[in-house]
């Protein structure tokens, strides 16, 4: 066999084994008040976010989805290996001709930085060195960055990281948002307020036909997720294959490093409620 | 403005205007020796080639795209965020049921492998610390680590990076070739011989229409690329703007560390040669 994707088809098949297994004790539901669905074209892009992270971030995504503020909007700006923008296109670089739609904004007022907090409880450390924080790991499925100096937390900024926009000053974030897709940019770590990230994703981006809050779909239709606690030895062994995913194949042992983005917490679709 | 695309957008101005400026020294034509067009239903993907890497490997591509051996065969195994594999769908783990065309790859006997070489002329280190090499740098446009012990170089698996798949054994590459998507798998690096970079991709990787050296093109019609010249001060400012691309923009000071992998060279598609 051709081994280069050994890496991926490992973890997907240890990931169904897994469930097929059914430790329910390594899986934490995602709260469907914190599960945002937005369709496109292609399919269903699941959000979850993390209140605890910006609450006030989060009650604002809130209210713009039960406004219905995006639906019918698109994903105006999408720069592959960086960062696919969605909203209003709201007086960007990008849509400077386009006169700003002062109605649909303007009762959306700036919010206050929510670029980084406290540390949360239920930190797992990935134990593997980065650049860019004294520690790195996960909360909640979510990659995070700690500095042990301030003890303050943030999310970082991994593919599939879900953030809000802003203008040159801090607090400026109002409606824009956008998913991180290709290689991490890292230097926006806590210079924007990320408080989410996906969990399932068709992977092209286009015209966004809506966007709901998991919550309030009903029960029967609504589509539920899981993550994987990090909490547990099941996680600890993911990380540790993902680490070397394919002993056999490497003909020089890699360093002892994990990017903290190359380890997304499994999330997987489950069954609907009966 | 909202900037968080910023980095990229004035990635894109700087890139332009430089070509603008017509300032020739700073770029480098692409040999079309070198060049590979790979056409699929959404345009054209252009690899250059880095012959000095890894001759043998180079030398079969070249058959074999001389051959039209890839030409109607697939992009088969596409794992988001990881790598596109194309080629024969010869023997892997997700066309096992599909048995092997022997007669199609019999031909094309096992490679030994070319993981590394020795150190090139016309090194220009990224300045930058790095987990996974001693010294990470450009030469000729093209991603690459450095082991000052040993003084063997080896090409980065960045996105876009070109290798070829092989078995469990390392000298067992023959017809698969990869690329690398998504956030860059640093642990492949000198595990598998990559000896190429995408220099121009429409993204979205399907059938192959078929698969060309620029060289085998008549001139009018064949594309032409250059590539910033990584020796240049033009490379050194564009470094620098890479790793704060908007001053204005950063609330906090990000760590002055530039991703080898978040600095893909400059490659401009340039006109037809009259």
């Amino acid at each position: 066999m051709k081994r280069v994707l050994f890496a991926a088809a490992a973890t997907i098949f240890w990931t169904c084994s897994a469930i097929a297994a059914d430790d329910a004790s390594q899986w934490r539901k995602v709260d469907p008040q914190n599960l945002v669905l937005i369709e496109t074209q292609y399919g269903t892009t699941a959000v979850e976010l993390a209140p605890s992270f910006a609450p006030k971030h989060v009650e604002r995504l809130k209210a713009l989805v039960r406004a219905h503020f995006y639906d019918g909007l698109s994903f105006y700006r999408v720069i592959e290996g960086f960062v696919a923008q969605g909203g209003a296109g709201e007086d960007t670089a990008s849509t400077a001709a386009k006169p700003k739609d002062a109605a649909k904004t303007a009762q959306w007022p700036a919010l206050r930085r929510e670029f980084e907090h406290p540390f949360s409880k239920g930190f797992t450390p990935l134990g593997s060195p980065d650049l860019f924080a004294r520690q790195t790991g996960h909360v909640d499925g979510f990659p995070v960055g700690r500095d042990t100096k301030s003890r303050t937390e943030w999310m970082i900024h991994c593919p599939g990281t879900f953030a809000f926009a802003r203008d040159d000053a801090p607090d400026t974030a109002t409606t824009e948002f956008y998913i991180v897709i290709g290689e991490a940019p890292r230097r926006l770590d806590r210079n924007l307020t990320a408080f989410g990230r996906v969990i399932a994703d068709p992977a092209k981006q286009d015209k966004i036909l809506s966007m709901r809050l998991a919550s309030d779909i009903p029960e029967a239709q609504r589509p539920s997720y899981e993550v994987m606690r990090t909490d547990t030895k099941a996680f600890a062994r993911w990380k540790a294959m993902k680490k070397n995913p394919a002993p056999g194949f490497y003909f020089r042992q890699p360093p002892p490093i994990l990017d903290i983005c190359l380890a997304p917490v499994p999330s997987p679709k489950i069954a609907a409620a009966p």
